[in-house]
């Protein structure tokens, strides 16, 4: 039907993304079956299988290109978290017990501490000499890192820092490389000198001697059988009283002195913290890029499998291929689409990241704009990677259950991503306020007109009259053929006008209900900030599909201005697939557009109708689509979409065709029964 | 603020349903440490630990209820199905083993054999001696059973049928005790005689000797790890020209002489095939009520959780509970509401399943409805069960994760649930085919305004002149004050009026559309209704839940009848948690009924804000709503729940108290410089 064709190499290279080289030679790296997940080991094997993967990544020189060029590295901080992030198709317990050592302990280490502790520590971080933990997370306080309860009091007789857990939920908990491996943790704990406490920094706290004892004072048990990622040995840290040197402050942003005296080059504890805090984005830049990864795969199997495998007749033919069935095709083709978008929103992502940590861009409004669209992407690709590896287990049917296909393995794996590095309700949260702070800074730009005014009218009328947005979004809306009403679903800017409608106006909303009560008591606000929590952390998932929308359409033109040739139908495809993640993230809340009078009831029957008919235009190019992402069947390992779906489809039906062909053959009591029925 | 307030033991006994005996005792019996699934065993030990629980269930005649009485059973249905739900608590891998042996391979020898075969086999079955695989689902052929391979022809001379596996993708699997434990199998197979096949029919067949040998021709495959449910040896079967004696056909529906002639009291081979399968069902009645108690125990675990757990200061106070975060409500509360709607919907359908299967309303009517509202249910209990785990699971955070707080071991154990004993999408075809089918009997029965005529009309009007739905929906919408809407939102009629025009309006377009094919090819009529699987499909869901809605509604009336007295708030809460459920699923499908003229854009607004307003209503009620469900610690078996976080609490409050009265505590940066700042 469609004469358009994908150029599966040309679109498989620009999936590489920015840093294709060393995404490129991880992508290799994980074919070497050593590293694979061994499904079903217990517990003890499975540790000690990945603890002897990382020594292999450090043999291949596979970890440390985020670390100084000096001290062994390559200063490469975006081919670092790209070529990190393909890990998880090797084993995703590999992954997470790689970022703990080198993404998380050593970047404490890196980024926290200083020149000496660089010399001193981190050239045995990276021979994986000095296993670590990273020990943040409290049992009490996930989230809330300024909570923690665990104290670093500074003892100016000793020049020793007393590390101490004063209750319980002041454990250290969930923490890689505690319950076994680790030999020193990176503590974070309140610092206290002279009677005051500075809030949360950071210690190297030496845990285990070389014979893997605990230290006197120091207390770890296991965590346990986890509902994934077994592979690591997640524990428990508690401190009695334990001293370390002065000196074991990691102290770039915070330092004492040998008589106690507390310095820092940052004023305010709050902003401190945050800074501190924020040297920490790159786990949540590389959960993005993970499960974006997983997802893919996931695409790669169940695709692969719907393209091969048949079930129930068709009418007077073969049996049907699942991928065209019009119900998987709506289960699977949307999910592709997410892929996608997620794709190039995490590669703006990473050049943003890279851009901040290489020095090139790094100043506070980088460092937050880094920050919010990490926290604003990493939620929704994570959920997408639980609906995506869900949705593909179920689209293979029983053959998706069993472990050796990877589905449930990868999804049980990944299911802890939507809550670590920052739990994704949380995040979004995050992202809300500062979406609040952003509006409330817009409307102060045109003043007079403050927000009490503002409330006066109605909100669509506002915020036409604010963005401009009313002829583009109503012409597409009020006009009377529906034929123009889905031409106008795939103007780009309708598009953007809408999913950003969808935000701004949320915002408002949730702003105006704030401003009403700003001179009520802080209960009285934090009860109307608690009655909008639901309504903000659902409009920043939408702004994250508006950035996820606009990274895409941005790569969309990039594409077309690279390889502009006319013959090339990928560009034509790719905005397909965009269009239909624009209406699929539309569609999801189809309701909100239209009580926001966005979209008219009789218009939105429109956009369901053409999603349908741009699905189907999708279908033929399914395979191609997940073929692009330039995943292999050594990537994908998985018995059903190894070609073996095929085989046996051919060997099944040439055993029929065969009974057909032979006069001897049964035939069926069906079809005698219609013989003698028509015989009558 | 609310004075009112649940009698939860009241509750209880109610929601125990129709079989609260069986049921109670079933929950007693998974108290039994024994039974509980180990976590992070290895696959041979697993399977043993559920193979040895299983001769403590024979041990402790807990699994005989279905059976005959004259052959050691009690002829109760509706008990043993009740009972048998509760195992999943203990383990779902002994759930499902156990319904392997008696309700599968068991129940084919009960309902597809005939007396000698009870005789013969159904009290070993019963013993556990003869432990057997139901050998249906092939490689091939999951959810088509019409389509499988596997062949049983039958020898005149030697009075034997042979089974043959034709070709590899005709191999059985995915069965129960295939890959070890199974000493014999009921195999479905197409029959042939005297060169005609007359579908498929059931075999016993041995596969194992006594010392566990695969029996000459038979062979197996281990199916290795899956995503979950470990505990059963689910594994691969094929033969190789096994031979069997004739009378080893079981014989109810279809027998073969023996000079090879073929007999059945069904004389269509189509109504054969199906009455054959119908006796099945009770696997997917026992998945349905098996997903709501899985899903019951979830809730148990994140409420009373979510209700000591303490994150994130609250204005001035304490750190705020989870439970009183706005989005937390949103997250968990609806799932509450689904899982109460689940459980009445489940209790009808085991009354009918009980009614059919007890002899006291068996007939062709009777059993298709069983069948089509089985269908309809274990969809949505079972996709329930997933969404409510998973939303729970991190709802708990990382202590969510842990393998020892139930939530990742039991999602991964059930998600198989959702694509066996029929894929869930199948089963939703198959209930909008019968919609369909029921569509077309309502307008034949009102001729001559035949489906052409129809097609003329506007949908809506249509829909409003047949129903009688006008006024009862239109008064709700069209009225001026949003508080009148909100307070028809919770007229039952009104939500009845459009939960039931959600169906029935879809199901009215696919007919149209499929009528306007009538006359085409069946290419093109089957390319319609692919067009419109999708749609069928959500139709069939809506139904669903218009289905677990009049069972709430039924539920709630019963109750008041049955403890009418004024004083008690049961009643009252119960409605608001079923309107909670209403408006949830209608909100979920807000754009839908918008765009069919059922909510007006203006009204849907204040759907959205009265459900909050419900949701925050109930949150008072919310620990008695999952204490009335009726599981103690001793089911939920979850550190997290248990209270510990309670005492982990009141411990670090009790730390600040203290340091909060002691002059010589450390004072926060924080507070230092807000204060100096005063004093400047």
């Amino acid at each position: 039907m469609s004469s358009t064709s994908i150029n599966v190499d040309r679109l498989n290279q620009y999936l590489l993304g920015s840093f294709a080289e060393a995404r490129t030679e991880a992508r290799e790296r994980v074919k070497d079956t050593r590293l694979h997940k061994i499904e079903g080991q217990v517990l003890a094997d499975q540790r000690q299988h990945v603890f002897n993967n990382l020594k292999i990544l450090v043999e291949q020189d596979a970890i440390s290109r985020a670390f100084p060029t000096e001290l062994g590295g390559r200063d490469d901080h975006g081919g670092n978290i790209s070529a990190f992030e393909e890990l998880v198709i090797a084993d995703p317990s590999m992954q997470i017990k790689a970022g703990v050592q080198w993404g998380l302990f050593g970047s404490a280490v890196l980024h926290l501490g200083t020149e000496e502790h660089h010399r001193k520590w981190i050239p045995q971080i990276i021979s994986l000499e000095l296993p670590g933990a990273f020990a943040m997370t409290e049992a009490g306080h996930g989230s809330d890192v300024a909570s923690i309860g665990t104290t670093a009091t500074y003892d100016e007789d000793a020049e020793e820092f007393v590390i101490h857990t004063p209750f319980r939920a002041a454990w250290k908990d969930y923490l890689g490389n505690a319950a076994l491996h680790g030999r020193a943790a990176t503590v974070f704990a309140q610092l206290i000198t002279k009677g005051v406490n500075h809030g949360v920094h950071c210690f190297m706290v030496p845990i285990r001697d070389e014979d893997g004892n605990l230290l006197p004072g120091v207390g770890a048990e296991d965590d346990g059988v986890k509902g994934g990622l077994n592979g690591i040995d997640n524990g428990m840290l508690h401190f009695t009283n334990v001293r370390i040197p002065r000196t074991n402050l990691l102290n770039r942003y915070g330092d004492v002195a040998t008589d106690g005296t507390y310095s820092s080059s940052i004023d305010s504890p709050g902003r401190r913290f945050f800074t501190m805090i924020s040297t920490l984005v790159q786990g949540r830049v590389s959960l993005d890029g993970a499960s974006i990864a997983a997802s893919k795969v996931g695409l790669g199997i169940a695709v692969t499998y719907a393209n091969q495998r048949r079930q129930f007749a068709a009418a007077g033919n073969r049996e049907q291929l699942l991928l065209d069935y019009g119900r998987h095709q709506r289960r699977l083709i949307p999910l592709l689409a997410k892929a996608y978008a997620g794709t190039f929103a995490h590669d703006e992502l990473l050049l943003k990241f890279d851009a901040v940590f290489s020095g090139r861009e790094d100043n506070d409004e980088a460092r937050q704009d880094l920050e919010t669209l990490a926290a604003a992407l990493k939620p929704v690709s994570t959920w997408d990677a639980m609906d995506t590896l869900q949705e593909c287990r179920e689209a293979c049917g029983g053959a998706g259950f069993m472990a050796e296909n990877r589905l449930t393995s990868l999804r049980a794996d990944l299911d802890i991503y939507t809550t670590f590095e920052g739990d994704n309700n949380v995040l979004l949260q995050l992202v809300g306020k500062r979406l609040l702070t952003e509006f409330a800074g817009q409307l102060k730009g045109m003043e007079p007109l403050g927000l009490a005014t503002f409330a006066a009218k109605s909100l669509a009328e506002n915020f036409y009259s604010h963005s401009g947005l009313r002829n583009v979004v109503q012409d597409a809306l009020d006009t009377a053929s529906e034929r123009r009403t889905a031409k106008n679903l795939k103007d780009p800017q309708v598009q953007h006008a809408l999913l950003s409608a969808r935000v701004r106006m949320a915002v408002e909303e949730i702003a105006k209900a704030l401003n009403a009560v700003r001179k009520a008591s802080p209960g009285d606000q934090a009860d109307v900030f608690n009655q909008h929590q639901n309504s903000l952390v659902l409009a920043s998932k939408a702004h994250a599909r508006l950035l996820q929308w606009e990274a895409f359409t941005r790569a969309i033109e990039a594409f077309e201005e690279k390889h502009g040739d006319s013959w090339d139908g990928t560009a034509q495809v790719l905005t397909w697939v965009r269009d239909v993640f624009a209406l699929t993230v539309i569609e999801e809340e189809l309701g909100w557009y239209m009580m926001h009078g966005l979209i008219s009831p009789h218009r939105g029957r429109t956009l369901t109708e053409y999603l349908d008919r741009l699905i189907t235009r999708l279908r033929p190019h399914a395979q191609d689509l997940v073929d692009a992402f330039g995943y292999t069947q050594e990537h994908y390992r998985a018995p059903i979409s190894s070609g073996r779906e095929q085989e046996r489809q051919d060997e099944a039906h040439a055993y029929y065709e065969k009974l057909r062909k032979d006069p001897d053959a049964p035939v069926s009591e069906k079809t005698l029964r219609a013989k003698e029925k028509a015989a009558k």
